[in-house]
């Protein structure tokens, strides 16, 4: 069995998630996997917790939950934070999963560029540092020789870049496209049951997959996010969320739903990569699909892909996103798939 | 660019397959994996030719195609075979494409236990090895650190071995089913459009799915060794072609299929593997699944599986069995796949 340290930035609902899967299947991971994950440094906007010996996943969340801030916590101080907190983290892995921004991709891309400048591979749970910097990380993981992982960030827990990665293996994809945001899938959803669109919001919310604002989701910006992902990473195309064709999904209404459903398709908003002419486009919007279709098919908090392929034509994967915990699933997931890379995990 | 030299048995549909794949596409795995991949040597029945240079593949298909043997290819003589032809073929890999056999497995079983022992990786696309001597095989393996692959015997062209391995890290599968022979979809299908059974059967040996003898396939045989694998990797069960409770296709009518159609909903060979008790059980057999349910959904060569998990819910992965190329193209993804975790490929 070896220990595997890891420094978790940000402790929202992905990083909560994470201590949560670290303290419920411990077990499960040694046996499984022949590694110990050590949750060896937390920080949040309130501070910093570090233990290189490993801290208690429900210490943490119980600081969290009682007082804000894993600062609270056992090994826990305010003010720590940066390159400080990682020199003391000892960690191996950083865990990147604080609130995307898609401004200045912070406090995401300098955790990140500092955890390869100390050796530490990277797993990233949110999007700005992709969506804004992609090849300026990549580059640096290149340099230092170490590998940053980021299937939570294009539509999780879908297991696109998996499948594109081992089960793809030879073969050339055409074009892509997805359900890959739930809410805006739920919402539909729901306003195809008669329901409006704030009823849909609130429903969305109540299922675990909406956040307060929904305006990332509803206007497509999120899965615009995740296309320009997959577009650098599986089309090697340097796409940026300028370059999505996006619609949103605010001007559809209940009754054109409602008509829908009753002629047997509905209203999906489909993320869409494509090779054109010598360039690869993308696009976000609402399609009218078959209820029959691989992606019409899918309701309520369902997501999927589908891989337009040369040689196997239409590979499709579609899961179910329960909420909160998934995403924090992709990130053990990349961490085991990292460990498997390194030699330290079966 | 790492030289990589494959042994391959049997130059069947899957061999051949094989073939083909590396004549079109030696530039794609030498520029997207970074490997040369070298087929230094191939046994069918007639007997074999080897060259540790590299075989040239087009070579090797017209002598077939004129002579039925590759020993009539150059650097091919009759007689060769077993470990005489696996030591001169100087192979990192061996390849074990012959007729499945489900009586004793030969002489699939015993080129696998040969090469293990000569230190080569094994690749399985024959299943007769796999369904009879499992247990026998992997322990081999143990013994002599070897990797056996087999992501072409579980109803390839879904990579079902690869989405457990890689994407449902952390994650219990608790049951799976899946439409995993294309002979019976396509058959099932043309029947609920007004075909009779013999012409289902046809238009599946003209979509180049079924075999002259459909015999394994309708009866659900296939479909059962499948199972019987999936049991044994994935859940860890002893099960044998005798635990599976299987019902063939034979007995549904045309009329009941196309009364099936007219009410949204179609019948579908199903093979399931799920717990129950301390136990897990198997079954193959027909049964009826609404049309936008993820397996009802698919017809004619069309093929999937649903994951039935913990912590992520359905999972299903579904793609179209092309005829032919698809499971040469699991053998090439297994050899990639292999050789990145030796380091030979990227």
């Amino acid at each position: 069995v070896t220990d595997i340290r890891l420094a978790l930035t940000g402790f929202g609902n992905v990083g909560r998630g994470v201590a949560q899967l670290l303290h419920d299947n411990e077990e499960e991971y040694r046996r499984s996997y022949g590694v110990r994950l050590l949750l060896s440094g937390v920080a949040d906007r309130g501070g910093a917790a570090v233990s290189p010996d490993g801290l208690d996943p429900a210490d943490l969340l119980r600081a969290k939950n009682e007082h804000g801030t894993v600062a609270a916590a056992r090994g826990g101080q305010t003010g720590l934070a940066g390159g400080e907190f990682l020199d003391r983290t000892k960690a191996a892995v950083l865990l990147e999963g604080a609130s995307t921004n898609f401004t200045d991709a912070e406090p995401g891309i300098g955790y990140a560029l500092a955890a390869l400048d100390r050796g530490m591979d990277v797993v990233l749970a949110s999007k700005g540092a992709l969506v804004l910097d992609f090849d300026r990380l990549m580059e640096q993981a290149r340099r230092t020789a170490r590998r940053i992982l980021y299937s939570g960030t294009t539509g999780a827990p879908i297991p696109i870049l998996e499948l594109a990665d081992r089960a793809l293996v030879g073969v050339t994809i055409e074009a892509l496209e997805g359900i890959v945001n739930a809410t805006t899938n739920k919402i539909l959803t729901e306003m195809a049951d008669g329901a409006s669109y704030e009823q849909g919001v609130r429903a969305a919310q109540d299922a675990g997959v909406a956040e307060t604002d929904p305006t990332l989701d509803v206007d497509g910006w999120d899965a615009a996010a995740k296309a320009v992902i997959l577009g650098r990473s599986l089309f090697h195309a340097p796409l940026t969320l300028d370059d999505v064709d996006r619609t949103g999904i605010r001007s559809i209404t209940t009754a054109e739903l409602e008509a829908a459903g009753a002629a047997g398709e509905s209203y999906k908003l489909i993320a869409r990569i494509w090779r054109e002419g010598n360039g690869v486009r993308a696009s976000v919007g609402p399609e009218l699909r078959r209820a029959n279709d691989a992606l019409g098919r899918l309701s309520g908090t369902q997501m999927g892909v589908v891989f337009k392929t040369d040689l196997l034509g239409d590979v499709a994967c579609t899961v179910q996103d329960t909420g909160g915990v998934p995403t924090a699933l992709t990130v053990l997931r990349d961490v085991i798939n990292l460990a498997r890379e390194r030699g330290w995990a079966r």
